[in-house]
């Protein structure tokens, strides 16, 4: 299944794409997509409705983060060779993890907002692990169970605040806008080999990143697992599994952001992303 | 005010203290006290109302966290002179900030969980301060506007896995009890010089911790303001403010917390929690 939420900010739905890529609404079944409903006895109960049946959401609806209440959005650092080797990174023998702020999250189209600050503002296409059950100490073989599935992420970093303003990438990772999330949830169910996805990204059309997702270091079952020993994950929290070589860091000179410029994204199953970037942004402009 | 929230875990109720320092219950009056319920008038409504006409809360009860839904921790590096040294960290020209994960959030007297892969779990005594509105991009001026108020916090860490396991503090700061709050948040009226306030810590009874709160290098105000340039901070937010010297890490030899150690903190105004460390802790034991 693939599972969206729609509609105006502040009232979006729970629902699904049925197989025309048209949104059928589920708020008669689900409040919303989080917590329980993500586990696998509710998404089993979903996958056993007709969406042809199911009514359908009003013609141009829009897309929001596929997930209603994400409660900890929790990155992974370098975790592809030439990624981090070409950005500067060194590979730890561990997974480097920080947390970006959940209010972060935004919907697949929404407007990236160039903080005031910026002036290395950067991308980063990743394959978003959804938990759907409470993992703690779990080990790798028993990780996938607490894995509801697959969203696309796009891992919007500041590379100057992440950098060079004293410690800790926080600064740097946790505007407004920089965890876009979407356009769907696809249930693991349906994206069984996940390494065979390709991700890439564009900047005003120029291909910048292109990998499978097969090719991170560290794999999702061991990410989970990993993870799960140092916090609680709860269902609706995010992974975001670390992205290809070719962030704008990685160039030489090195490529970033600015007022104007056109995001896409997207992977084999996990849908596109397209954003416009906008710096001077006001809240009052939503 | 001092607001708390009582009761057996999953089914806390808000309420406040009165005089005698009983509890009695607000939950005809507000949800909960998170978003819109910390905000100023919300509290204004609150703050008009009889705490003797209240029905008291059942003898005994236990008390929670005093926030229902904390979104993000924020937690400040290195803000008190001589703990910053004497543990080997450097003062930056800018406060160092990152995230708790919102799930290491527990009641003033529940037990520290010390995690399985513990060799140093340590201490620190911090003021925590309570978002009560909105603030994004705020200035100095205008931060005390956005508080809702104090709570006495714990800022638990695993400094093996905080500083040996790869890049990022994420991994010994986020293990679920790592981020005891209350016993009350006192709101901002009743505690108008929040740096007046002596914070102080003891294990197994011997004090390690004992500092006035005004003593940390950067302010309550400016901490909001700056925080606000990198996130949007939310009703409910806590920035753990940084702590004063005496943490584990910096006695030689060093000192962290084992099993059956019993943690108090407190702080004038703040009140005390008072916690015993367990290993080889099972969720079951709850």
């Amino acid at each position: 299944m693939r599972l969206v939420r729609f509609g105006r900010r502040g009232a979006e739905r729970p629902g699904m794409l049925d197989r025309e890529d048209r949104i059928r609404d589920l708020s008669a079944y689900v409040p919303d997509w989080s917590g329980a409903a993500l586990g696998p006895d509710a998404l089993a109960e979903i996958a056993g409705l007709d969406p042809a049946a199911l009514p359908p959401a009003p013609e141009g609806s829009p897309l929001a983060s596929p997930i209603g209440r994400v409660e900890k959005v929790v990155g992974v650092g370098p975790n592809f060779q030439e990624s981090a080797q070409l950005a500067g990174f060194r590979i730890n023998p561990e997974p480097t993890v920080f947390m970006k702020a959940p209010t972060a999250v935004c919907g697949p189209n929404d407007p990236i907002e160039l903080p005031r600050l910026s002036t290395r503002t950067d991308w980063g296409v990743e394959l978003g692990v959804v938990i759907g059950s409470t993992a703690k100490y779990v080990t790798v073989e028993q990780a996938m169970e607490h894995v509801a599935g697959y969203t696309l992420c796009n891992d919007v970093t500041e590379r100057n605040l992440q950098l060079q303003r004293g410690g800790q990438w926080f600064k740097g990772k946790s505007h407004d806008t920089f965890a876009p999330l979407g356009p769907w949830l696809v249930t693991k169910d349906e994206m069984p080999d996940w390494g065979e996805t390709t991700l890439w990204l564009e900047v005003n059309g120029v291909r910048q990143q292109e990998d499978k997702a097969g090719r991170m270091i560290f794999k999702v079952p061991y990410l989970v697992s990993y993870i799960s020993r140092f916090t609680r994950l709860e269902p609706g929290d995010v992974i975001m599994t670390g992205t290809p070589g070719g962030v704008g860091l990685s160039y030489d000179p090195p490529r970033f952001l600015g007022d104007g410029d056109r995001v896409r994204l997207g992977g084999d199953g996990l849908g596109v992303q397209e954003h416009v970037c906008i710096a001077n942004w006001s809240d009052n402009d939503r």
